[in-house]
């Protein structure tokens, strides 16, 4: 192995999303391979994506890319679903770097531990209205249906904190209802927000039903595709390095606490980055 | 009067919001007087504002003025609490077009109104947080005490049509038993959301205490304005005119469907606009 490699196996992985959900990938990244530096862009200037469209999503999707190109990353991960679902395919195209996106590990999974062949997949309005979960799992199995729903309300109600809450249950029943009455045996958590609320979600839709969680599938597959390709980095920083990096478009301290609500790591800081110049 | 001045009567009304919600104000401005032309803009692609800094709303504001100056606007009406509160000092000072927010005229309203000199305001974080409302109903009135509250869920869970539903009113109490309990007599709706579901919170309020709805006191301090300046249009545009013209940054159709709910005249188009070129 030249000294090219040995510098790449260092360099950092790009993580993006909207804003603070796609911490919940963060927070397994670093579960499963502590050893890697990681740098984050949360666009809190211009959240929520999952209501924007394709191309509004794409363009943006476009500037944090060459933001996070500036950090020498080598690999970006969409840890957004929209993002996942309208941009990837365009912005991975446009550069060297490998990408992986939310939606295929969820997608893939999902295929795999469906027994009676009907999948829900439950996201933004954006997410849902693609049909990309759809498409992806369709060409894996033939033999299923998917049935998606957006379900709107479920940020704005863990970004208010009320992951435990009898009307985060009121709403979560409302959603729900039509999936439970088809009788799917897995759900897709087709949202980065959505496993902060994986407990309400579990006992709404009963044991028989098995969540996916596409953070856990996606840090996985990262995990794989780093090995594969002999990236993964094989000593921890020292102590004192500035393993984990965020940044953020607006309301630095605001993503602070909700990220220490989430990361149990502690984040030290969060810069504000002005996206719209890149 | 010349010409020009004949002129500047029939030119249009430039009015922004952050999204849909500023349509509450154009929905006044349509009642109160009917003969204006009206150029909306919707920032749909950077909404919602009420969760982001000074700087950023500030910066967004002044692309959307420059938007709207190409439409020989004759005034400009900041139809967004957090605009109104973040960035109209700013930018009113940068143009020679009057300009108007929707702060001071609500302000103004609940310093007369209030019997019992205490005066609850609601709105998102951004509008609560800059303590506007305080600093301009001391400035009329030394002799009130303000009480701001932050309801973030208010508007997503007007976006999402739940406008008489069992969660609005459940979230609302939670909201507002603070100001029913420190006996508020007069209650601002200090988000252009808020008058959809009026309703609910007169209810949960109680008769005793006013609400004060800024998108009417806007229109109304409009129409003094314009009238003062000579500005007033006397004549109804003709049949087939456009007379109302909606643009927004991102969803057209979406904002469309809205729109129509809230505005019976029907709104026939709505054009997108990349307004981070301006």
């Amino acid at each position: 192995m030249n000294q090219n490699q040995e510098c790449r196996k260092h360099a950092p992985i790009g993580v993006f999303d909207s804003g603070v959900g796609g911490l919940t990938v963060v927070r397994e990244i670093m579960r499963q391979i502590p050893n890697e530096r990681i740098v984050y862009f949360g666009d809190t200037a211009r959240v929520p994506y999952g209501s924007k469209s394709k191309d509004t999503v794409t363009r943006y999707s476009r500037q944090i890319v060459r933001f996070l190109q500036s950090y020498q990353i080598k690999t970006i991960v969409v840890a957004c679903n929209t993002a996942s679902a309208y941009a990837l395919d365009d912005i991975e195209k446009e550069t060297d770097i490998p990408m992986i996106g939310v939606v295929k590990p969820g997608a893939r999974t999902a295929a795999e531990v469906t027994k009676n062949g009907r999948i829900g997949v439950i996201g933004t309005e954006a997410t849902i209205g693609s049909k990309l979960y759809n498409q992806y799992i369709k060409q894996l199995n033939t033999n299923v249906q998917i049935y998606g729903k957006a379900c709107p309300l479920f940020v704005p109600l863990v970004e208010e904190g009320l992951w435990q809450d009898p009307v985060t249950d009121e709403i979560a029943t409302r959603y729900l209802t039509e999936l439970i009455d088809i009788g799917i045996d897995t759900l897709i958590l087709g949202c980065t927000h959505y496993p902060l609320i994986r407990s309400t979600l579990g006992r709404i839709m009963g044991e028989a039903v098995t969540l996916v969680n596409p953070a856990y599938e996606t840090a996985r597959e990262l995990k794989d595709m780093l090995q594969c390709r002999e990236l993964l980095n094989d000593k921890r920083p020292a102590l004192g390095e500035n393993q984990y990096q965020f940044y953020v478009s607006d309301m630095a301290d605001k993503f602070k606490n909700f990220a220490n609500s989430i990361i149990k790591y502690g984040i030290l800081s969060a810069k504000t980055v002005n996206i719209e110049e890149y």
